[in-house]
């Protein structure tokens, strides 16, 4: 089995690590809003609401601005925090931001020129309304949106580890898609069953292993939606309740959680044999899956696995189908950068996560997109979805 | 059977009445980010990535600013769109807002001093970055971030009957979670099996009158999150694959999508005969939310539903052991305002829907929480969630 979760340690060594370079650039306090950020740090997962929630790291130490409802959450979340500073709730008869300033100068004492904040102030989610930080506090707030995301870009080991466990799972997930795939069936039932016989089978292998994250209501999902018969040509369709017919092209996705970490597959598939023209297409989209797959490794340029992607496009005469660019680094969110473009000045890293997802719609007949989740090795990459790839396994008589 | 969906026509109808609203502020052109918003003001659900999405209001005129892989599903979607503009990708050679430029400026020929927005610029979703209009274009641009949410505070008889249809299949989910609850069941397994039967059921009987949104994967869920013995006490836990036991207090929660529209549903269960504390506690919940439900209608400050709830806690002695307000606005998004809080300063209306969920959380036994959708009407309240409430319905033997 697997890596399913991280430990305190491994989150406390994070927070090492970002301390740092907060120290590099002379900031004692930092504040944070972003829940993916909070979780990636601490292992604190919660439900954002229109009650401002904040990370505050100073000098080394965690602490928790939170509402009532969270105080004790925190606690039993974050073995290794400091202090849980709270409110009672948003909005009440005092704002919350005026109780943080208290806070951050009495309680924390931050120092002026020493403090930052990966944003403005408490994000307006759900009617949530307030001051900015500086508003708050008359302190001016040194803004480092990215330095978080910057940590997060290159994973760590143990988060590969975590999205070949995902991988799995996903290529799990969508064998029963397959299966219960079939003429007349609608397809939010297939996915249904499909994501629960594949979150069931990860519940009860994976046993006291498995522990929810709550991004995601499902262990494991795959998934149409909407990318059947002519609709598959809208790349990003969503789901109409749709119901398979002989000669549908279709496209999936599939995907499980495992600690936070999602990885990404996708497959073009047939219902029966497919004509000339869908073998035409899906031969294309191979070969510039492939082609990404080739180019891709330590120190190529981003942009140069999209060229080799839309290469092989041109060569099979195709290039004008093309609808997007060939891939997006993934982790904790479903898409983030670097991205594989052709504007991107990014190279690709060790450690670094990407989908490779090269694909063309046709009007009149439909979309052929694979996707799958690849690691950048020390000397090439790893894909990390094995699920078929190859034409004749795709077909659903 | 109740009303599913919104005509093109009901759209049309709304972005009028944002029209007339922009040109008593003497705004031409409005231009629009939020994905929920634009769905309540065309019909269009899309799922946000990387790559700007702009809706476009211009002298009554709806347009769009889109990637390619979103030109035809635009047209597909919106009947009544007028143009649909586009770039390429991002991150791209040339910045999508170099490409929107242009377009403002030439296309759409927008006027200096008659141009809005709902935010200073495309938000950084999933590692966008990019300018703001005002950098963009040089034009200043007055920001109205409320406008539209200021118009969905308000439902319209239809998303009424749309909550009421939501509600429905919410009570149906949950009729299956309560059913299929049992001791040694593991809270993913009976989420997973209650959601996937509920969404079965909605599925067939709705038939080709239920179309998904895209805004949620399950049509109707029924869930644990972790609110189970002990862990009840978290207000906002979240699932850690708990396993049930006698003399577990449980707290639920349920909901289905109808077009977007989502109820609020949530009980206070036991596994097994409850303790006198626990009788004494339901009770005290109990008698919070009738107090709330008898204190709000038309006309009421929010605050004073929220007093009404904490009187009846000050009555029975249980006061300290609340956590947060008494409930929320809901509609589209899972909560929205206004508060019922005490620092509200909002008051009633006719067609405002709201959560009421009372929660008292003793420390080493659990959480005690209903949560019921409520309509104010024009001479008090309905409630559309109808599930049982009593104790006596709520013990899983």
């Amino acid at each position: 089995m697997g890596r399913t979760l991280l430990t305190p340690e491994h989150h406390k060594k994070r927070i090492e690590k970002l301390q740092n370079r907060l120290y590099e650039q002379d900031i004692e306090t930092f504040l944070m809003f972003n829940s993916k950020n909070i979780f990636y740090l601490t292992g604190l997962s919660f439900i954002p609401t229109e009650r401002p929630i904040i990370l505050i790291l100073h000098k080394g130490e965690v602490s928790f601005f939170v509402p009532s409802l969270e105080i004790d959450h925190v606690r039993h979340q974050v073995p290794f925090v400091s202090e849980v500073f709270s409110y009672f709730e948003y909005p009440d008869e005092t704002h919350p931001m005026k109780h943080f300033q208290r806070i951050l100068m009495m309680e924390i004492k931050a120092s002026a020129g020493k403090v930052a904040s990966e944003a403005p102030g408490a994000p307006g989610y759900w009617g949530y309304k307030g001051p900015s930080l500086e508003e708050t506090t008359g302190l001016k707030f040194k803004l480092l949106p990215d330095i978080v995301m910057d940590i997060r870009v290159i994973k760590e080991p143990e988060e590969i580890e975590l999205m070949k466990e995902s991988s799995k799972w996903a290529d799990r997930a969508h064998k029963y898609l397959q299966e219960f795939t079939e003429i007349g069936a609608n397809e939010i039932d297939v996915t249904i069953r499909a994501s629960t016989q594949g979150s069931q089978d990860m519940v009860t292998e994976l046993g006291d292993d498995y522990r929810p994250t709550g991004f995601s209501m499902f262990p494991a999902i795959a998934l149409y939606r909407g990318q059947i018969g002519l609709n598959s040509y809208f790349p990003h369709a969503l789901s109409r309740g749709l119901v398979f017919k002989k000669g549908d092209t279709l496209v999936t996705g599939a995907s499980s959680d495992v600690y936070g970490i999602q990885s990404e597959l996708e497959r073009t598939m047939f219902m029966g044999e497919p004509s000339k023209r869908q073998r035409e297409l899906f031969d294309a989209m191979m070969a510039a899956q492939d082609a990404a797959l080739d180019a891709a490794g330590p120190g190529v340029y981003c942009s140069d696995v999209d060229k080799a992607a839309r290469q092989a496009f041109k060569d099979k005469g195709v290039i004008q189908l093309v609808r997007h660019h060939t891939g997006h680094a993934l982790g904790m969110e479903g898409h983030e950068r670097p991205f594989l473009d052709l504007g991107s000045e990014d190279i690709l890293a060790p450690g670094m996560i990407f989908s490779c997802e090269p694909g063309i719609y046709e009007k009149g007949l439909g979309g052929f997109r694979h996707s799958d989740t690849f690691v950048v090795t020390e000397d090439g990459i790893e894909v990390l979805t094995k699920y078929p790839r190859d034409l004749e396994s795709l077909i659903i008589e």
